[in-house]
């Protein structure tokens, strides 16, 4: 295939039979290389016409596409000169998933979140105004499901007072991942019976809705909206999957793919931490009628789908809306009821304020299931969960824990039921550990030996546990070990005998160094006037890239045979 | 006054003719306790029909009532039980200014910050609706200021699917603390002339516009709306500051009311943070054309009004809206603009993911001015500053910073300009301090030394190394003192020399000692191998209550006297 026609520049150039030709051979190498390679696949799928008429009617980079969330950004990608990368796209090295400003001129804001696009396209449409250049298009392209998140809202308010040249393109497939909830999903396909629609209501000109697949169509409209200037709306219906028949019927399913080689780390088991998480609600469900679930759009992905089945009355997918979810928790729990919100560490930073304020503020016994806690691998700066320990040991009345396996997962979950306290579990993507590190049950706020050494001992937490039992393994010196499946409240006595025994210590765990779980080690050392050496392994103080984990641990410096070199270099 | 007839109970059962003069009597009240005793004024004036209505056709507590925000419901607290109470709120012991669980049965949820009704409210009732009591109404009221908020949104989108019976009030003056902006405000005026308006668009039944002064129509409609279930809105138009003229004429000078005498810190200038941060504004913008100020409807809080006038193109009120403030001036700075948010340090947790993922991520140089960090006096728990130093300190790419003077702050805004990297400058609520402790023009990233003592030395940052500077006076040794302007980056080179010549260590900050600057040194002394006594000295680990700074510099235990006593044991 010559690459060189899907060079933006070209794109502008083409007439639309030709460009249909474009996107056939797009979709065409889209199904042959994601499905080879992994990637987001379906969403991706949906806009191909889209993203081709929008390189076609305006002119990257002078004009600016944002596109919200960011995984279809693809074809994108393809138009801006990243071909050739797309086979290698969300490996190490390789170009990312999504937008990213560092890789492309033509990539405007990095996203990766939801709902950011409208926001940033209002900010980035007033400075060209305030420079004179108002001729110049800034476009979101924000799906139906981004929609519902707050800060969307928030921009569509701001956006005619700002009233500068942004354009909004409503891409409405009527999913995210899992399928589109609440009002909105029901306004989208009234909109052209409604006497006015949410768009108009709050002040903005609106078009559509269009047919998205409908090259012609899409063109004649955009081309149509391009010579009217300030904020407005275009309503695109769109089909994720299109094109290729097994993503349109089972589009949650192809919503991204993974390698077909797929390397399973050696010391996992086969289940993954979302499918206990599933497995254990599902459990504590049928045994507790006052249990209920809540998740911010994340069904499938948090292992929720089959609780949300079982239980319709008590499981709520509230859509993407972390703020929401949280208080929302924190209502049900105010009834005397027990919920178990489940949220990926990156996006709790968005319920932030609300863990605060309407959660651990008022003592309220929301349970948090923290998932997808540490690095995430191919998804990258934007999805990592790495600062999750560092922001919330900090906040009052919380308790923070973080489970080194299934069987501490499934006790921390039953304990959380009966601790009348917010809760917070955090746990990673990926699998389960095959092997637990020990045996010994959990109590509430205490740490464990898992070995008795001496001089130079391990203290981790969560899944860190399981690196540092193996390299202490790999290592074959006498050293101890101390597991922390509680952060907060935070194991003191066990740390004095610690302290009183061990010269060398190491910290490790699945998150940032700065303010995380070995900090807090530290600091408390200090108090007790322990005089040694200690290491804090953990993410370090910048962004980490896109790639598999077991290559960013490295990159971090907490892998197994990291760990195992850090303790050597105690006894040399 | 007989407080008797202010019970929520003689409430239910008094005739309309009645219930008017309860309204008249209150007001009176009102108007008299809180112009002597200070406290939040016009927003209460505005809601007295209304709360009395409320109160009458509903059953509290058995049926709950959300107010959003909270400090408008000083009349639902004095038909509460609180009558007696309200000429002792907001001081230390005192009742909240904001509704508050462990306060009164009657208090359902605690509010403070913006927006968190609706999802409070949703999570109630559908918690209700499960344990089979549909018959309790849940009511939100909610100013049209804080539906501005995309949390309200989130709520008001996943409304219909939770299906409860939620009765949103939303109370319509037109204004939050200052004039409300954006199109929900055009929208709300001419929803009598809409085809269909933004809450039909949304699926829920909506009421209204009703005159909010008018009890009978007030008792009439409440009535027929509480005998449908389900969720529904009723639009109820107010005026604030009703009944006094000087506050319906200046609604925002009138928002909350000083006490009559105020007892001024001794240390303290006659010019506040906020007037100071509104003049430096102005000089730099006068100066430098590409600089851009955004305010999530805090103009007059936080002393940009001025600025506004003066620079309307350039000066933005993006209404209550932090997530869409954060990354609206991201946009603006990536076209080469220089952003100036003023946001609390309280609000800022709203826009914690905006500041992680689309500022410092991308490392676009937004310039943070935190206003009211650390402890802010009456408004207590929901508005103290207490846990930016440590959200922030973890988080790549960010400079934080926390000026001690009037100079500092002035030569941090004037640097941040010249700096190209995400800039938070810290400052907090009251009077700018009289006298700087040094003489000394800031360096990027260093340290100073205030003064050379021996073997004990305090290290503080922001505001307290005022506190310190004085306790080192009354305390009359030769201690050191050094002061961190700069966080982070930290100046480790400093830190170095001070370990070496001491032996005796005391940090304060105002702010959470946990992950705060004092957790930062005291690990950064660990790495250095540092054996001596180290104390931090800060906010403890619990939610700290409301009352006069004074008052609770104390209860914390970072007084300017407790300092001196904390460098007195290490003499003794």
């Amino acid at each position: 295939m010559d690459s060189n026609i899907f060079h933006n520049s070209n794109i502008n150039k083409l007439q639309p039979n030709d460009l249909k030709v474009v996107c056939e051979n797009i979709r065409k190498f889209l199904i042959v290389t994601i499905l080879q390679n992994g990637g987001h696949f379906a969403g991706n799928l949906g806009v191909v016409e889209l993203s081709v008429a929008i390189h076609h009617v305006f002119n990257s980079p002078y004009d600016k596409f944002i596109w919200d969330v960011g995984h279809q950004a693809y074809i994108h990608k393809i138009l801006t000169n990243r071909f050739e990368e797309i086979k290698n796209i969300r490996n190490y090295g390789g170009i990312s998933g999504f937008p990213k400003i560092t890789e492309s001129e033509h990539d405007a804001f990095g996203t990766g979140h939801s709902s950011t696009a409208i926001s940033a396209a209002a900010g980035m449409a007033k400075g060209f105004q305030l420079k004179g250049e108002n001729d110049r298009t800034v476009i979101a392209i924000v799906g139906d499901g981004a929609l519902t998140g707050g800060m969307s809202f928030e921009a569509l308010n701001n956006l005619v007072a700002t009233n500068s040249n942004v354009l909004v393109i409503v891409n409405d497939n009527h999913i995210g991942i899992d399928p589109s909830t609440g009002a909105l999903d029901r306004h989208l396909p009234e909109i052209q019976h409604s006497p006015s629609n949410l768009f108009q209501n709050l002040g903005l000109p609106y078009f559509g809705p269009i047919d998205g697949h409908n090259l012609n169509e899409l063109i004649l409209e955009l081309n149509l909206i391009k010579s009217i200037k300030g904020p407005r709306v275009l309503h695109v219906k769109t089909i994720k999957g299109k094109g290729y028949e097994p993503a349109e019927n089972e589009q949650t399913r192809w919503h991204s793919t993974n390698k077909f080689v797929k390397i399973k780390p050696a010391t996992g088991s086969n289940q993954k931490w979302q499918e206990l998480f599933g497995k254990t609600i599902i459990a504590l469900s049928e045994k507790h009628s006052d249990i209920v679930g809540i998740t911010p759009a994340m069904p499938s992905g948090s292992g929720m789908a089959e609780a949300m089945k079982m239980f319709p009355e008590r499981f709520f997918d509230v859509g993407i809306a972390e703020q929401h979810a949280v208080t929302f928790s924190a209502g049900l729990a105010l009834t005397g009821l027990k919920p178990y919100l489940n949220i990926y560490s990156t996006f709790l930073q968005r319920g932030y304020d609300q863990l605060i304020h309407d959660v651990a503020l008022q003592d309220i016994p929301v349970i948090f299931c923290i998932d997808r806690a540490g690095l995430v691998g191919e998804d990258g700066p934007t999805h990592h969960g790495t600062f999750d320990i560092s922001f919330l040991r900090i906040i009052p009345n919380i308790i923070l824990t973080a489970p080194s396996c299934g069987n501490e997962l499934r006790e921390l979950m039953e304990l959380a039921y009966q601790t009348k306290k917010p809760f917070a579990i955090r746990y990673p993507k990926g699998n389960v550990p095959a092997k637990s590190i020990d045996n010994e049950k959990l109590t509430l706020g205490k740490g464990k030996c898992v070995r008795k050494g001496k001089d130079v001992a391990v203290i981790s937490t969560g899944i860190a546990s399981q690196f540092a039992a193996t390299a202490i393994a790999l290592s074959k010196r006498n050293v101890s070990h101390f597991h922390y499946p509680f952060i907060k409240p935070f194991d003191i006595d066990l740390l004095k005998e610690i302290a009183q025994s061990h010269e060398y210590l190491i910290t490790v765990e699945d998150g940032a160094i700065l303010g995380g779980f070995g900090e807090m080690v530290g600091t408390e050392l200090l108090k007790l006037g322990w005089q040694g050496n200690i290491q804090n392994l953990g993410i370090p103080d910048n962004f980490i890239e896109h790639g598999a984990n077991e290559e960013l641990y490295k990159v971090c410096g907490y892998s197994e045979a990291q760990i195992a070199q850090v303790i050597e270099h105690y006894y040399s």
